[in-house]
């Protein structure tokens, strides 16, 4: 098997380039089958380079003028500027230099030069942002969370397809149980775009369909991939987010009340935070989108060297299970 | 002023009518200014006012043969179950005898009867379901939550504008900050309903606009009333409602996990519990059916007297405050 090949664009993070040159390092340690590229201030990159010792053979500095920030219009900046890091990055994955681009830069940009730039697969009809969302036993894949609004049912469909064959190949669940998002649990029940895309997908004998859910049951763990459009999809993952963050700092706030609750916590809040961190749902890591011409992976604007390190692997997985090969092909059956 | 009138719906609900006398003898005891019609099993009714001892000439009781049950496909139960409590509720209001209806029973046939029986008030497109959800600074009111989904602009403006009423009249907050659901906080950001209807909105000279709001927002308190259609508003609610089970549960077993957490838990639970329980969004009570010709309020199927008793309080303001009557006046202005 060829040697993959990774981009990553080191700029339009909050963090700057350190931690993913820091991240790179501890995945070069762990496998050796691949290489990476990294898109941004040419010398500053060299310079960490060589602070990390990083072996030379695999890695590769591509200079670049312009930064897209989280300020600029998402369409225009990716038509604009063409020296930026992130177009620089997604353009090598359309060359085929590389196969796969790790951004913390602006998620709008991200997703428009994904679907512009790199281009969708054979057969894609919308490439959905996925995200793992933490549930009770473990996390399923929550599809699409912030690409594709207004959609038809056949894109649904496909977010479908994709977020199963991701969900069996990258995080090796067996026969991953895929629910629609709905509003109650009938069959009459939902809006036009989820009354047309049930039966379709009731049909589907590749994929195994447990019918519609509710957003209540989705934390509960009762499916593995929640197939949604993009704009509920967006509205729910932040509110997670924001209902989680409140949480925690609410309990702060009581564990802070008074001397006996203050001695509580002494005793508590160690083991409280560490469990209830699981159900951060900003905290998860890289969302990749799905059904390009290869894989962009979207890291938080403030990730550490821990996230962008688990999105190389995740980046790696990818390629090495075929996961775009088995897409296309799952498209042509249809 | 005439005395108020209200209906009360006891069957449905989990926990039977015995929770309702209850809830009714305690509004009794509060306020003397109305009188209350229990529709329901009549023999059951009138041995449960004698039991509570209730003032025979504020409560009367109206039999019902039939029961519309959860189970029930709602359109349909509404238009066969004509000698249901709900039905006999609902229709009391259609002819004037009472002004609104509280019930426990099938969310989907409440909102069914509301709007086809009693009826939408004059120029009102769509009746929302409204909820109270609370956040780190309070209750906002998040409409629609449950009655209409696929909607044109027209309505969420108009839901703008009836939220607003609501919480100025009932809830008591001047000029309340209404924000529409968003996925982003710029103007471009958006499905195509948001995106026309946020130039509607920001014309408005009659509401506190104050522009898109991203979930995440929401709990954190940025605006007293949240606009959006009912598919994503159901979805927020009952996620919302999901994720602050699951953190009570979970935070439950990381106390109960050692003899040491099981001592810290013993200074902090009962604070925690109690503060907490203040934003698990299903135990807000009553949640009413805006835009009608009267007022429908919809209390949780396990609901017990203390929540039946809020609705009571609930409808009584609504009346004495005149929400409808603003509500047809504000529709006039445009």
């Amino acid at each position: 098997m060829d040697r993959i090949k990774l981009a990553i664009d080191t700029l339009g993070g909050d963090n700057g380039a350190e931690p993913m040159v820091v991240a790179v390092q501890a995945a070069f340690e762990k496998y050796d089958d691949f290489d990476i590229t990294l898109y941004g201030k040419e010398g500053e990159l060299n310079d960490i380079i060589n602070k990390y010792g990083l072996d030379e053979t695999r890695v590769r500095v591509v200079g670049a003028t312009e930064t897209i920030t989280c300020h600029d219009a998402p369409v225009d900046a990716v038509r604009r500027k063409k020296d930026s890091s992130m177009v620089l990055a997604l353009t090598s994955v359309k060359n085929g230099e590389n196969q796969a681009v790790i951004s913390a830069g602006n998620t709008g940009a991200l997703l428009a030069g994904g679907t512009f730039i790199v281009g969708r697969a054979k057969g894609v009809k919308r490439a959905p942002l996925a995200t793992l969302v933490p549930t009770r036993t473990g996390d399923c894949l929550m599809l699409d969370c912030g690409a594709n609004v207004d959609v038809k049912p056949e894109a649904l469909v496909q977010f479908a397809k994709m977020g199963s064959i991701y969900m069996e190949s990258i995080m090796g669940v067996k026969k991953p149980k895929v629910a629609l998002v709905n509003i109650g649990a009938e069959d009459e029940k939902g809006n036009e775009l989820v009354k047309q895309t049930l039966p379709v997908l009731r049909q589907l004998k590749d994929i195994n369909f447990v019918g519609s859910i509710e957003s209540r049951d989705i934390v509960s763990g009762q499916a593995d991939v929640i197939v949604c459009e993009a704009f509920t999809g967006n509205c729910m993952l932040k509110l997670y987010e924001g209902v989680g963050r409140m949480f925690m700092s609410e309990i702060k706030g009581v564990l802070n009340q008074s001397p006996k609750t203050k001695l509580g916590a002494a005793l508590i809040y160690k083991p409280l935070k560490k469990h209830l961190k699981r159900f951060m749902a900003d905290d998860k890591g890289g969302a990749p989108l799905l059904g390009i011409k290869g894989l962009v992976v979207k890291i938080h604007g403030n990730s550490k060297n821990a996230e962008a390190e688990s999105a190389i692997y995740q980046c790696r997985n990818f390629i090495i299970s075929g996961v775009n090969e088995k897409i296309v092909k799952s498209f042509e059956q249809v």
